[in-house]
């Protein structure tokens, strides 16, 4: 049994979190954690969450929280975050981070954590499939050549404000080191309009938005006579707690170490 | 048995015509034209195709041609189609007309035309699927309303020059008629970074370029807990020519008039 | 502002229209039923689904039930939904009806109810989606014909007993509507082994299973060169209890009838 | 410059590997070969195709050609294709199998060949597209586990006599090694009627027939929230003549061996 705390528990990716652990052999909630001075703080999480007592106390001392845990699982911030990671090299624990928006500075701080005896896996999406994707998406950018253009389409909900996804992104930067080009160098986003023919090399981005698209992405390889597409699709935000909850898993017997998804899946 | 004619023999459109014709029950090539002057002139069209040949003269007579066939099946230029028009109306013949690029006053020299005595198959896509799929989306989008929102994807081989598509547009124009809205005021083209949530309303474009794809166009409808999508995929450029010698077969005993592929397709 | 009951009110489809209702403008809850001797008769119905207390008690009489919403919405069984019939006859109210697995008598019942004053809307799939695109299969059957082979290809998740999937037939139906014939004859299921050639006029059915996908269905028509593809998706189950509302918004105000989707959609 | 003979030139195939020889930098057509008897035999390779002369007698000595050419291209028939590769190995050349139908012994007798001194690619599909989605899908089908249901979907043209295509089954071979189980074992097939829920650790396969589908296969991986998809569309009956001339172009400065098209893309 893998014991873990969850960090930021009243937000949304928090209260996942719990369903997750809560719905996952092998893994036990042992602490949930808040920021100081926030209304949930000693009161008990399942009362807090609007339903029967549970007897888990909501607290925000991360040491205890570390000492009931062997993993730590943490959407925050990466204030907060960064302060985690040294915790949990202080305790020797486990620290699962989707937290995003990091400066260079925290990714350092990071680092030291690990190398002073946190054992974290990190990464921007923690959904296993996408990881994969990437990965395979790297080989065959490698195996196939310029030969087949490659053009990477991705959908998501109305509400979306940037074009194309940081994940579709991550995707071209997989398949432009499978090519072993930069992807600054040959991406071709928003097509319009008087375009000329397509340049040789290019990476193309092409962004759907509509309704509540959680999230679509497919990586084309379109060559003379056939076409390879590789594609994700997620129809459920709780993916991303799926896969922390298998990181944190993972992490609970690794030594010290910054992880990302792919060792998780063992593609290293 | 419906005698036809082909203008402009000699280009890629004018073979796939005479292929088409000649494997069609029902319709027979009696007379093929090309511009005055062209080296095929007075030659015997199967000699001139690089094979044996077929008792068939290419001419410039226009009347002659039309003398010998019901409908006159024409991708060629603006200036050439309005005169086929003209002759057509004379002779009481058909007119199938697949090329592009008309100014307004040659629109208005077609009618014409067709008033006088001209059966006259008009369609800037000759493809059977795409013009019934612009049928179909202006209903849909009457039916579902703003609550499902609009998007528009295209794909198109490497050497394609402008984005969105023709086609794209004429599907978007369906859409945005069956919402009674003007394309102009809610086109949504070319998505690249911030872009802010998606305009209520808007009707989006996105454009794939690659390898040798013909064409494909997919016209999504987005809304919360499902997505309808209605596509399109050329295959074979032959496509074109199909449609334009079904155009055809209907035009032989039709009145005259000037007609789309809706009416060969019995949509309108 | 049309006031609504909900039968059923305990199980899975009636908490999510209690949802949907509350989440919709112009809708009101008025009533909530459950049958005789349930756990919940008497109780207060936020209190029953364990949150806080509504002012709405769950009851059992049905009249009672009609005298204080206009419109009743049911996802119940057969014979729970005739007597509601009968009841919205009686009462000159809407009912909205998401049951299946009636008997021939039991549809002869509800028809005599809408004769003598009840407003019916009955659907066996109540997504708007699905059975806009069910009409619109039928017209591109219709317009297509023969040269183009029908496939319908249905994906659902891995609990799914049975193949194909009722709303995949539906769309069979549908689509031999469109070309004059019987499903029963030409439905071609199950394909396995050496089949011989593709029987000309066939309507193809293949099922996908895996996951915890919500329902997919594409009708595919598949010519020379080119293919239309017309599909839908659901990704949330919420999408019956939309649809059902929306019915029962429409219903409020139209003359006794035994109506369907169609009528709703404004597509008959 | 590659020197290439093409044996059985006057069939289908033959001539669209004439072609694609004709227009591949790096490779020049020096012999084509028929079976003694054949019309073809002494004629000139272009007359015999319907154009002009070429100066490339087509004859039916293997050893000539192989003297003339340093890879043979074959897709023929077993027994002409043991022969081949016999010959190959005497002469020390290339030799590129794309033939289909062996018998075990004919294998071991390739197998002899290519240890006497031949170099031999053989693949059961030619394509570069569909090799390497083989090697993906094992891949991807060893990372996830059985957390992810396997189907394999393909389409064909309405001429295709079998279900599932052979193709299909190569893809499901790959997910059953991935897995370390026997396709035998986990198939499943042909789903219609009372099926039961779907069988933990099966591997589905349907069928999709219709028009003139040169051929697709997906694979999906559906699990929960995400599904996982890879796809190969082929569009030209040219690419498997592309395959086996990269093949040839491979083989020409490779040591003798039996390898197939993942060494060709550098997969093994």
């Amino acid at each position: 049994m893998v014991t873990m705390a969850v960090a930021g528990v009243s937000g949304r990716m928090g209260r996942m979190l719990v369903d997750r652990i809560d719905a996952t052999e092998g893994a036990t909630l042992a602490a949930v954690l808040e920021r100081p001075g926030h209304d949930w703080i000693d009161a008990d999480l399942g009362t807090a969450l609007g339903g029967r007592p549970r007897g888990l106390v909501v607290g925000s001392d991360t040491d205890a929280a570390l000492d009931a845990a062997e993993v730590l699982v943490d959407f925050t911030a990466p204030a907060a975050t960064v302060a985690f990671a040294q915790a949990a090299a202080r305790l020797g624990r486990g620290h699962v981070i989707g937290t995003t928006g990091f400066a260079p500075g925290d990714i350092e701080a990071i680092d030291a954590a690990a190398a002073a005896g946190a054992t974290i896996v990190r990464a921007g999406n923690m959904s296993l499939g996408v990881n994969l994707l990437a990965r395979v998406v790297e080989q065959v950018a490698r195996a196939l050549g310029e030969g087949f253009d490659i053009e990477i389409v991705e959908a998501h909900h109305r509400h979306k404000v940037d074009a194309p996804s940081g994940t579709a992104l991550m995707l071209g930067e997989a398949a432009a080191r499978g090519r072993g080009v930069s992807l600054d160098a040959v991406a071709d986003r928003g097509r319009d309009g008087m375009t000329g023919a397509r340049r040789p090399g290019a990476i193309g981005f092409a962004a759907i938005r509509g309704g509540d698209i959680v999230g679509e992405h497919e990586v084309m390889f379109a060559g003379e006579g056939e076409t390879i597409a590789l594609s994700h699709r997620a129809t459920d935000r709780g993916l991303f707690a799926r896969g922390a909850v298998r990181a944190a898993l993972w992490a609970a017997d690794r030594p010290a170490g910054h992880y990302d998804m792919m060792d998780v899946l063992g593609l290293n």
